[in-house]
């Protein structure tokens, strides 16, 4: 499919080429391929299942919103029911931040972190992250995008909650980005936090106009601006390696 | 100042330099020199400074925490004073877009329209958005992005009023792109509405990260790479001009 990714590494300091092979690797992992968990006792897993659908309702109507009355309404379980997991409005929130967090790491950093070092890995989490808002692993769209925006201003433990989060996953992508120059697939002249940034400022817009604005290519174009510059930079890489076989994608 | 935008026309249809003349030709004015407007009746100058102030709070608490109730305590004005401006929490909050989005133009889209079209309106339209983050101009950020994340899983009025806004601003930010490719400012190639989402999305997350995570950097490197990419357009457009001397920002 035009603009997605495919990545073979053709030589050990040289280009990559990118076409939709990456991509179709991709979509033959089924989520029955995540390593096995422990069985959950069943309390545990009833908290689990409120905080899953807590972590929905914020992404569609806001963490501010989210109170123990209005969870109690959505999930049709009594206020006193909720009370027993959660004592307060901040304690639900702030283990709503820590499920979606873990729904995050689940959906987007633990299977990129099980791809090679480099620009597989770079390439995976990227992808992962518009998947994740394309597919709607949260019902409205990024729950963190959408957090950190609504907190930002909000000073307390919810916003330290949700900028810990934040600061692990930029330097997830800082930390696969250097590895990527390690490894000479990309530019090492790059500062890799400023880079992260600009990549992921890419996908960021791309949920903006996807989900205000309903532009259902947003994605998808972000995917080939993403792969252009990182083409680009792996270019630039390239001391008199022949550059003109870097493909469109 | 490292990274701020200078531009001189070189010739029709070659290449633009990058310093920093532009940004001081835009400190040089001032708020006074904003077109003279006709004095306002002392009923709509109250709603007006109710407004401002509402815009203000909803850009730190969130649009949909913006009740009659929480604004008059703000204010503290009496909630039936308050009413007689705005008879519902929706009213109050459509109104509050309406403002927002009066004060998003003349802050970022007026000025930039007074600039010769091409090159230096794009520039303009960029910087001030950038610099209406960092100046804060509203308190909490820029209103709009907050308010378009909070909305996009909430159809209703209010979202409508922010959609509309938005096209609006990427369909200016679109046009201004049209008219640089037309003055032969910037590649004809580019897709204007897609051109118009990429740089824009550098900008949402220089606000995300200078918002949320304190990098008092991301708006200078944004800005930094707005133009970086605005070079490398240009440069593609000069069709045997020496491209050499487009210098670094």
């Amino acid at each position: 499919m035009q603009g997605e990714l495919r990545i073979t590494h053709k030589n050990e300091r040289s280009c990559y080429y990118f076409d939709n092979r990456y991509t179709r690797f991709m979509r033959h992992r089924s989520k029955s391929t995540a390593s096995p968990r422990r069985v959950r006792p069943k309390g545990e897993r009833t908290r689990n299942n409120i905080l899953r659908a807590a972590a929905d309702l914020a992404s569609l109507e806001g963490l501010e919103g989210l109170t123990i009355g209005r969870l109690a309404d959505e999930l049709k379980m009594s206020k006193s029911g909720l009370f027993a997991h959660f004592g307060s409005k901040q304690d639900l929130q702030l283990a709503t931040v820590g499920m979606a967090s873990e729904i995050f790491k689940d959906s987007v950093i633990r299977p990129a972190l099980a791809r090679p070092r480099g620009m597989p890995r770079l390439l995976e989490l990227l992808e992962r992250w518009l998947r994740h808002v394309e597919d709607k692993v949260f019902a409205g769209g990024c729950f963190f995008t959408a957090a950190s925006f609504e907190f930002d201003s909000r000073p307390g433990p919810v916003r330290t909650a949700i900028v810990e989060a934040m600061r692990q996953w930029l330097s997830t992508l800082t930390r696969a980005i250097e590895e990527a120059q390690k490894a000479g697939h990309i530019n090492a002249d790059l500062e890799p936090p400023r880079f992260a940034l600009e990549i992921y400022s890419m996908a960021v817009g791309a949920h903006w106009a996807f989900g205000l604005l309903g532009q259902r290519n947003a994605l998808k174009n972000a995917r080939e601006t993403i792969l252009a510059r990182l083409r680009s930079e792996s270019r630039a890489q390239g001391n008199g390696t022949t550059h003109g076989d870097v493909k469109k994608a």
